[in-house]
């Protein structure tokens, strides 16, 4: 498991989080105690991915809401009210550190709840603490148990020494410290079939190289890392038993929008008869959505792909077509790995349950 | 025309080269008039490209011939075999600039053996410095020539507004001044048909973005730069009308090796069914070679994939499987463009005429 964002030192602790953009050439650690440092790590993307970030506002949550606690010597309900708005200004500030994140919002509102609820039902300041830092904990433990259920009924599709593609990070990094494709692998490595890695670097911003390589080495993974372009002859060499991606968006009919690059393994893999499969939590089901066709592919910054960590690496005044993610019809598709299982179109356990969270 | 290589300053004049080590950032031409200094040009990478090299060669024994006719004070034929004994040294010199650049050696021993027989023939020092120059022009002239017919042979198959998508260099940086693919781009730019061009930015050592975006941009032709892994999702678009791409070597059979991720795009533009051409001279077609699978992969150095101009952007001990090129089956390739002609297996305009060159 990645130490992507844990509670440390006891229930009047504080938050330990994995400065993800010093991947991957140092492991630096960083303590916080207060949630200006957290909104801080949050806008500077020291901790990124839907799911982290949505554990990281509940913890902010209750941290803000023990250092209300401890600001607070006096007793009694007017003394518990302005803990109250003291943590609801330190959670708005938090939800605003990344206000387009729907997981951020998430996480902090529903820490903030419990410990409304908490406060509102005539607990003292340090008892509605312990409630909110209940919830952020129950919030992690869900998100680690959705890992392990991905990983589960994806490593029941692999066999013993099997060796998987994957393309960008759907690892511990961007979750609570298992992911989605690759808590599959941690899943197969931890049931003793000794899967092997092959990672796409996936320009523009090589998450694959910097921080997938880096968890699977962690892992005592074998990784072998490749550049997007060769993804394609290595399937066609027949050492990939299956590929295996994450989702940003999976539509109805089985069309799934995921990082850039992945349509054009999806191909690939088609052509050399390699099973493909999408690994994602039932939250990242739009079921709204009737196909890929109705999935906006927004651009982003041309300066990712003309330069690399501020190096101009094109002529700087280039044309520049950089679209955030590709669409993969079902039709290339083998199946969908969530924490229900193995699903196929229409997905009609999700439509029976309602979205897992 | 792309200014790689030129003899300029007239008959008794020197080399001036365009410094490719320095682009897309900046354009710096040397000026060189000693072959120790060509020497070091080629070694430092600052012109490369198998037939820019031969015809770098050919011109580096002239500028020796041309020098040593002036150290050579005397007449008579004691004074030309002196001559003739220093430009065999200096050519030898050359030749060891790359050991393993067939073009290379091809060029220098070209114009070496004009120079000597017009010594052996009687000509003073002078005279056959006049020849030597004279070959090396017709070694250019010949290489702009092929370029030219590749070009014509390519727009024909473009219509007006017609947008190509392209990988690697594959323009004038690499040969004297046009190239193959690209020179099908500039052909059709000079015939009007006003082409795009979306590049390809190709890892790991980015061509794409380096040298083939810098060529468009400065011949005017709109250029749009992406990453690899996008090509798919672009051809999945609809815009792209037609692949061009460059060969290290063609098969008898049409199987095509060419730098890695060429075969990625292959894949892609079949399913969509945009034509996929392969644009190279003669010289690049090996008939005793009988397929794709006869051609052996070689890997490079781990460091171009782990790293970027020497920034380490994955872990440093990562295992890497970087092949140089990649193998395209005839079968998603529409045609082979040369300088004579458009030809599709078994080739036989090839096997009548010969090589080439």
């Amino acid at each position: 498991m990645i130490p992507t964002i844990t509670w440390e030192g006891g229930e009047e602790g504080f938050i330990r989080l994995l400065d993800q953009t010093q991947l991957p050439d140092r492991e630096i650690f960083l303590e916080i105690r207060e949630t200006a440092a957290l909104v801080e790590a949050i806008v500077a993307l020291r901790i990124r991915g839907a799911p982290a970030i949505g554990v990281a506002g509940a913890y902010g949550v209750a941290l803000a809401a023990w250092n209300a606690a401890h600001g607070e010597r006096a007793q009694g309900p007017a003394a518990s009210l302005r803990a109250l708005a003291a943590v609801e200004e330190e959670a708005g500030r938090l939800r605003n550190a990344r206000p387009t994140a729907v997981n951020l919002a998430w996480g902090v509102d529903r820490a903030l709840q419990r410990y409304r609820h908490s406060i509102q039902a005539g607990s003292a300041p340090r008892e509605a603490a312990a409630a909110a830092l209940a919830e952020a904990r129950a919030i992690h433990e869900e998100d680690l148990a959705m890992s392990r259920a991905m990983g589960a009924a994806g490593a029941a599709l692999l066999s013993p020494g099997a060796q998987v593609l994957t393309h960008c990070n759907t690892g511990g990094l961007a979750t609570g410290g298992l992911g989605t494709a690759l808590a599959v692998i941690f899943a197969a490595a931890r049931a003793g079939l000794e899967p092997r890695v092959f990672v796409d670097e996936t320009r523009p911003l090589l998450q694959g190289a910097r921080l997938t390589a880096w968890e699977l080495m962690r892992e005592g993974i074998p990784a072998t890392l490749l550049v997007d372009g060769a993804a394609a002859s290595l399937l066609a060499s027949g050492v990939v038993d299956a590929v295996l991606v994450g989702a940003d968006r999976v539509a109805a009919n089985g069309d799934t929008a995921n990082k850039v690059g992945t349509y054009a393994v999806a191909v690939a893999a088609a052509r050399h008869g390699v099973p493909f499969y999408v690994v994602a939590p039932s939250s990242s089901f739009d079921l709204a959505c009737p196909a890929g066709r109705a999935i906006t592919v927004e651009q982003r910054d041309p300066g990712e792909v003309r330069a690399f960590r501020g190096q101009l690496c094109a002529p700087a005044g280039v044309s520049v077509w950089n679209p955030a993610f590709d669409v993969t019809p079902a039709e290339l598709i083998r199946g969908w790995v969530t924490e229900r299982g193995l699903l196929v179109p229409p997905f009609t356990a999700l439509q029976a349950g309602g979205p897992g969270r």
